[in-house]
């Protein structure tokens, strides 16, 4: 059932005799529990603190910070989008300053900051309401399947406490300063703010995230409301789990690379013709005006030998070392792995005007993890719609995302590997592991598939390409960059 | 000897057969010690790109790219400073993005644009010049000695090479677009550009950083120059060592806690009269309009259960949680261990307008990694003129830091420690650790004094606090804060 305000606006009070016998019990299991999170690789706590203002939501987080071992708690409080923050997706701070597993976060002006001022408008736009809930929705869902247990509280208070707390601040000029502008203002819009928190309430309480209301008039109950929630949520010691992900097919997929003309070449004129018209459009392109209001995403996926390296040497040399990236996807770094699996790539979004190119990249989820069993089914799984959402929020941003399936026969790519190790500087790029994933390439195949399938959207295509042939592979990728860049910027298009 | 132009402006040119029989053998040689300088934790090698333009700093970049295993290479491209950059100290960003040992960085527009931008100035400030120089002399000896290689490369032609270079270029739609208007101006002021190398070459050309200039003009010789170059540093793997540091005294240093007065202690009135008058100085002070162009950086340091909690405690109840984070020092992340020691407090420095509070610091490295053999006598030792340096470049920027070490006598840690073993909620507090560290009082005692000593600068003054008791402790720290944040703002200090 969705929490209601109305227990809370009867401004219960605690007996101080009754919070005196529950403070230490209180504390004691608060920080010993605290210590079992900590040895935990597989969890984290976000508690999301919102609510009336003037309710005492800073005394709630000094306090957590007083009870808790606040070396292991973070505070994350977020306000305006600095310059950095606003040239990315909104979602990008948020994941950026996730609290490692084992800690607990505290999050104020929280994702529920632009949903609670737009319902809190004369006008809320109820399709603005409704989407902004969704997201959210869907982003807690991805963090509590990645263990991050999210406790969210409302603090509130009825109108007469409110304005009775602000006036006794108002009244010591030692202690008048609290009270800003802000809450002023707030206190003469009361009954609009409590309804855009009920709204926001009623439309993101859900089982993986749940809403608790804190009665906040009496710092006693405040107080020990709070610190019974945090302890019901570190209590609950088990990974929180989801139904199984709805989205994939599991029986076997039509394999996607069946009508690919490997045969296809292109000859050395018409290859530095074309590649040069390419490189120039894609110049013109990221130099142009428009492109620092958009950004450029480029996923490099493919066949071992199918060459990744080649193509996007041949991408970055139209491009000014200072406006793109390269991320080549390694293995995780503690950092990393202590936080949900997305986190990583959030990390390396480029910022509107720049370049993000990913040699391997988030898909590794749905390739090497699940081929490899490194990732529980449930989990890849899920990806695919995860994946699809992250792709969807970089778009809606800006972002240019063009995605390529580099595809090259198996005799192309024994070839390949056996030129590779007989080339001494090019030796280090052939491993014992390229050759044991070659005897799982039906495997491969049979992801990849699966995987283009699922996750080619209009907003994130993928481009399959067949690339036995060296000059066509570079040629085509570099075109395709081109044109979908020309595309999202509004600029004609040369033809092909 | 400084590395001169004139040899760059005859424009060698290398033969391609010659060339032919030399990349092989590099290329290899290349891989493979990049490939043993991957195994090395101490290491990393960053790779400094300059020149003039139109040079081909590019394409030698791109070279690297692709002659070595770029996956292990992190080219960083440096424009004019964003928002969050622009908030804190120049070099900042430089600190923030360097490579993990066992990699290689490649530096574009590096901290040696603002130097050449001066120098290449109709008239130079010749004392910025040498300020500039000084400090980039200092940084790049500091990275040296954390293990950091540093290779600067000078990527140079003659005038009437560049001008051909620039034509060809132009001659083609297709390839006209890589020359930029900046190129012509350049073009236009080769020689004061010239000069102006020249002076930061000067300058700046130390045995931990010497510079290299490349001869640029043909493809060939630029390529194969620059190749030999990273090999040469790859083949030095040597961690660079330095002259041991000059500074600090080696024989005993005077107990600079002999004159504290630990028996003094302050009413609970009195408490509660000064503790609601300094936060409500501190609350105004940190929401005036003027400290959006400053910081304020705080930072606790003491002997144990000395009280460093309960005042951050006290400081942040003036706060807004939006505006301040606590760093409580912990073990190192092996992406922090992966850098140079200071690299992990640059991380969290805050930017303007913000605060940061530092529950144990940079001062651990004098402290307790000296005591407990954690750090070399010479990697503790240069600390000292590090960490001025390090709390010199905040200061410069518009920070206010305010350091307190808080001080309790023997008994009184004695009584302390039992205290909380008896309280259930602070049992955490206490560990083993602690009595072995309490049995090392005197040597902590020595290194404390000793740090005192060195780093107690008019820019970031130490404030030794005895806090036998909480009240005074309390009001002490707050009331201190609040004056120095008044006296830096220029606001008119009330009377304590």
């Amino acid at each position: 059932m969705t929490p209601m305000f109305e227990d809370a606006e009867k401004d219960p009070v605690l007996d101080s005799a009754v919070f005196e016998l529950e403070e230490e019990p209180l504390r004691t299991e608060l920080v010993l529990r605290q210590y079992e999170l900590l040895k935990r690789a597989d969890r984290s706590i976000l508690v999301v603190v919102a609510g009336i203002d003037g309710a005492g939501k800073g005394s709630a987080v000094n306090l957590l910070n007083e009870w808790l071992d606040p070396r292991h708690v973070r505070t994350l409080a977020f306000g305006p989008a600095d310059e950095q923050e606003a040239a990315r997706p909104a979602m990008w701070r948020y994941w950026y300053n996730l609290p490692a597993k084992g800690h607990i976060g505290i999050v104020f002006g929280s994702w529920y900051a632009p949903l609670i001022a737009q319902a809190a408008r004369k006008k809320p736009d109820a399709e603005a309401v409704d989407a902004m809930a969704a997201a959210i929705t869907r982003f807690e869902s991805m963090l509590a399947a990645d263990g991050v247990q999210i406790v969210k509280l409302w603090f509130h208070l009825s109108k007469e406490a409110q304005q009775a707390r602000c006036d006794e601040l108002l009244s010591n000029p030692d202690t008048a300063w609290r009270v800003s502008d802000i809450d002023l203002k707030v206190a003469r819009k009361f009954s609009r703010l409590r309804e855009a928190g009920r709204a926001t309430i009623t439309a993101t309480h859900t089982d993986a995230a749940p809403w608790v209301v804190i009665p906040s008039a009496d710092a006693r109950w405040r107080i020990a409301a709070t610190a019974r929630e945090i302890l019901k949520a570190l209590r609950h010691s088990d990974v929180p789990t989801l139904s199984p992900a709805a989205g994939p097919t599991r029986g076997r997929v039509k394999n996607q690379f069946a009508g690919l003309d490997y045969s296809a070449c292109l000859d050395k004129d018409e290859y530095e013709k074309r590649m040069l018209r390419g490189m120039a459009r894609l110049g013109r392109a990221v130099r142009s005006r428009d492109f620092g209001n958009r950004s450029l995403v480029l996923v490099f996926e493919g066949d071992d030998a199918a060459g990744k390296g080649g193509s996007i040497r041949r991408i970055t040399r139209a491009l000014d070392a200072r406006q793109y990236g390269i991320m080549s996807v390694a293995a995780p770094t503690d950092e990393e792995r202590a936080r949900p699996y997305l986190w990583r790539f959030w990390r390396q979004i480029p910022a509107l005007g720049r370049i993000g190119i990913f040699d391997r990249s988030w898909y590794g989820r749905v390739l090497v993890e699940r081929v490899e069993g490194l990732a529980a089914p449930g989990d890849w799984q899920r990806a695919y719609s995860e994946i699809e959402d992250f792709e969807a929020q970089l778009v809606a941003h800006g972002a240019v995302v063009v995605k390529f399936w580099l595809s090259i026969t198996q005799q192309e790519q024994l070839k390949r590997f056996h030129k590779r190790e007989k080339t001494p500087f090019k030796a280090f790029k052939i491993t014992e592991e390229d050759w044991r994933n070659r005897k799982k390439a039906p495997q491969y195949r049979q992801a990849a598939s699966e995987m283009l399938l699922h996750t080619n959207t209009s907003a994130a295509p993928w481009h399959v390409v067949a690339t036995n042939d060296k000059r066509l592979e570079r040629v085509t990728v570099m075109e395709t960059v081109a044109q979908a860049l020309e595309r999202a910027l509004g600029h004609d298009a040369e033809e092909d």
